[in-house]
């Protein structure tokens, strides 16, 4: 069971902000990493659809041993980790409750801003998690669709960047939260453009961060003496997938394999 | 067979400014449009994954009874227009011939700017045919990955967009081009801030109306009687369709069917 390898997925690469941490975190476990870069993004995507992706990425991820599972995604996290939690024989936990137990134990005055891609924002998510935790939180939330692309293009200290954020966060402000959360796990790519706009009042809560430390809680045996292997899957373009983690997130990327779409599990 | 729809597909929500232009020119006929909002975009996709989904798409426009098939997204004609002029029973056109062909009849100094799309732009698709249709002619081009999200997210004349713009476009214009194809089928609707951002003295090339111009020609009958239907189907999210053809492009979408994933066609 030990040796069984942690499962992270995403849409694509910016999932890799959360690998970051967890092989931080737990340097001797194995990591089957699967980026599901033929089918990104999942943010405008109907619920139906990135529930069927989901389960169809999971179920990957088992194949290939994982003992538990990390949604390493918030738009899917916010839509199916209940479907997933209640079909599949391990563990598998997301990035919305982490983020908001520590949002929540953040806040002083009770206004948490969120951030996130149109499917997250849309699902209300992270306002239901937050109000379980807390009844007298307020939440205002922002859904960014130029975040992701900006983050990618690699444009995190551009003049068009600090625009877009400035835009973005103006109601935001407004309400003046004292609390940000990252609600996707391309943000912290673009963590300090970020803090500049909000000023150094605001505390900004790192999802990928928050899954990490909630995964050192719960995953069973803390002593591995494995040598923490990576495997690195993607439904397509290795390369860009390569290229952006090196680039932007100074992560290497050994052992990277294309899974072929025409395999029996991408269709079931 | 006069009766039988001209089929559209593209990637999602870009290829209606084509069929806005298409539905000018053939007030009478009948318009089949099919956007794959579920696997969007296909920009940074491979090439394999491109091809594949665009056979899906033209299949399933032929199940549907397309006399001609109008491939309205630059990616897709620039990887799969021959593979599907091979293989189907009925035309095929894309959007590079038509705006290669305009560029090179516009163009006074032989300098040509391209901007699309990194699988458009990857592919050497509009040098190639500019090549073979003018031996002197320089090319010049540059993938605009934000371009389509800053065209869905309505932010036609937002100062985010001018900047962008003129990021993308400075080595271009320091070439000193005389023609621009806005090589992707979202381009369009940014014709004014490009336009702003490139000059007077730059000519835009909108692949949209070259394209129907070129259908124009070889389309059997121009003397269809019928009374000009159009049956709209997304592969996803019909909601932000049918918001974004209407809040940006001025589009009444009427019938509009989500096709379901777990269709035969679409696993074929």
């Amino acid at each position: 069971m030990n040796k069984r390898p942690i499962g992270i997925f995403d849409s694509g690469v910016g999932g890799l902000t959360v690998f970051r941490e967890i092989r931080k975190q737990f340097p001797k476990e194995d990591i089957v990493y699967f980026g599901d870069t033929a089918r990104v993004p999942y943010g405008p995507k109907s619920y139906t659809t990135v529930s069927a992706y989901s389960i169809q990425n999971a179920r990957f991820l088992l194949q290939r041993g994982a003992k538990i599972i990390v949604i390493a995604c918030n738009t899917s996290s916010s839509v199916a980790l209940k479907q997933l939690q209640d079909s599949l024989p391990v563990p598998v936990i997301g990035v919305i409750e982490p983020g908001a137990k520590t949002a929540v134990s953040t806040t002083r005055n009770g206004k948490i801003g969120i951030i996130g891609t149109e499917g997250t924002i849309r699902s209300k998510a992270y306002s239901r998690e937050i109000s379980n935790l807390k009844k007298d939180c307020r939440v205002f939330s922002q859904a960014c669709p130029l975040l992701v692309p900006l983050a990618e293009e690699g444009w995190e200290d551009h003049p068009v960047t600090t625009l877009t954020i400035k835009e973005y966060l103006k109601p935001l402000l407004e309400e003046e939260i004292d609390t940000l959360i990252l609600g996707c796990t391309h943000y912290p790519i673009l963590k300090e453009a970020i803090q500049k706009v909000v000023g150094d009042n605001i505390v900004l809560v790192d999802s990928a961060e928050a899954v990490s430390k909630q995964l050192y809680e719960i995953l069973p045996d803390k002593e591995n003496e494995g040598i923490g292997e990576d495997h690195f899957f993607v439904s397509d373009n290795e390369d860009k997938f390569r290229q952006i983690a090196s680039r932007i997130l100074n992560i290497k990327i050994s052992k990277l394999i294309k899974v072929n779409l025409g395999e029996s599990w991408y269709l079931s």
